[in-house]
């Protein structure tokens, strides 16, 4: 198993290593990739986690993130974008946050949100990295998001032209009876640039916190990647837990299980 | 305000009344309709639920429920239909089930969904009764349901012909890019036959026992109410709640709440 094609997003052990120790689990373990927070990055101090990175040689997949969408957001858009270049992202995801308290004008706040990502574009293309459009479940709709299908994000991308992305997080997308013609229609367009995978839980106790383990729910995983693959897509396989659950294990057994899951499921689509 | 116009969902109430006390709440208030379950029928006995409705005069809108797909499902449903034609129903709300256990085969499960879908239709023809399909949220497939999307209701439905209609609820479908698209759609169709309200709490705790008294939530209750009408459904508005919160409060106070919610954001539309 070459596990260098699995890149851990920071997110899943933040509880319990931050952003150095986290790089260090990594390069220990031979990945050669993270997904990284700017959120992380503040806690650590730019300086230390550009040295955690170098020291490891560690390169980074996805930049977490430009959002929500408030007022002032893009002052703070153009920081995280310039950030981002500076540790050598691929790609930068779009968050762009739900209603604004007391709203209720869903469809007028989509094309809000739309519009901003169209200046958000222009600010990534002159700092010249990528943005990620993931949508995300329609559960998430309401207060995080108000892109919420992979037919959404793919007409955008088509609106928008060159230079923005889509992150496919099998959480967010796996129910829809779409799939498999939206990731076709994407990878088509050679603009899937992210793939996250965790797992859906029967029961789900919350909405945010309560992603499983890669095997321990119900989603065709091998399926999905079947499909990511056969679109075309030939980057890494991204491993993305929000959950309450394994945020209180050591984040050194997290990681070593979710390679161990990753090679268990993906086998061979690791290394496509 | 015509009362008349309002249904309440008996599940809104249903821990606090058994169907007897629930007739009889409804009667009082002036509602001429209301929405039941078999398994509260079961509770009371067939010959008591029907003389409550008898004595009060009361008609049948939605029947809950046919299903989960269960083996030998057929069965059972047979005399779901048949009992709903005895109380005189409109509709009889379709609920799938979702994956059964161990089964990961999504696509696979949802086309075997669609089958028994249509062996239902033939017995509810048979029984002379309307078959309600009602897309449910994407948070509820893997335990709950295959079908989570208006476009996938419509497109059975175009399918299957005579027969067969659908409910909206908001709760399910307010966050939906094309939900105006696909309202429209099954207007034009003339097949709506019920629509229901709520509401969508943020945060939202439980992804099955959380949902809001209409105003209480984010959804845009008189824009969705606005698209349902102008596709042409002059039905009545149905009340239906599940919530850990509203269930512990008596039935006669979730009833007025209802009733005066209804009369404060819908107006002129209950009585279209």
């Amino acid at each position: 198993m070459s596990a260098g094609r699995i890149v851990i997003n920071h997110a899943t052990v933040r509880e319990t290593a931050d952003m150095v120790a986290f790089a260090r689990l990594c390069a220990e373990r031979g990945l050669d990739t993270v997904s990284i927070w700017g959120s992380e990055i503040d806690k650590v101090g730019e300086k230390a986690a550009r040295a955690a990175l170098e020291e490891t040689g560690l390169k980074v997949s996805g930049y977490n993130r430009v959002g929500p969408f408030e007022p002032q957001f893009l002052d703070r858009a153009r920081f995280e974008l310039e950030r981002a270049a500076r540790f050598g992202a691929d790609h930068v995801l779009v968050f762009t946050g739900g209603l604004a308290s007391g709203d209720r004008d869903l469809a007028a706040c989509r094309r809000r949100h739309e519009d901003v990502i169209g200046s958000l574009l222009d600010l990534a293309r002159d700092v010249g990295i990528t943005l990620a459009l993931e949508p995300l479940h329609p559960m998430l709709v309401g207060d995080r998001t108000t892109l919420a299908s992979l037919s959404h994000a793919n007409a955008l991308c088509d609106a928008l032209g060159e230079g923005v992305g889509i992150v496919i997080d099998v959480h967010h997308v796996w129910w829809d009876e779409r799939l498999g013609a939206e990731i076709a229609r994407a990878g088509q367009a050679r603009r899937i640039v992210g793939y996250h995978v965790n797992d859906w839980l029967v029961p789900t106790r919350h909405l945010l916190r309560d992603r499983g383990m890669m095997g321990d729910g119900v989603i065709d995983l091998a399926g999905v990647t079947r499909m990511v693959r056969d679109a075309g897509f030939a980057g890494p396989i991204e491993v993305e837990i929000f959950s309450d659950d394994w945020a209180r294990r050591s984040a050194a057994e997290v990681i070593d299980l979710s390679i161990a899951r990753c090679a268990a499921i993906f086998g061979g689509a690791l290394a496509a």
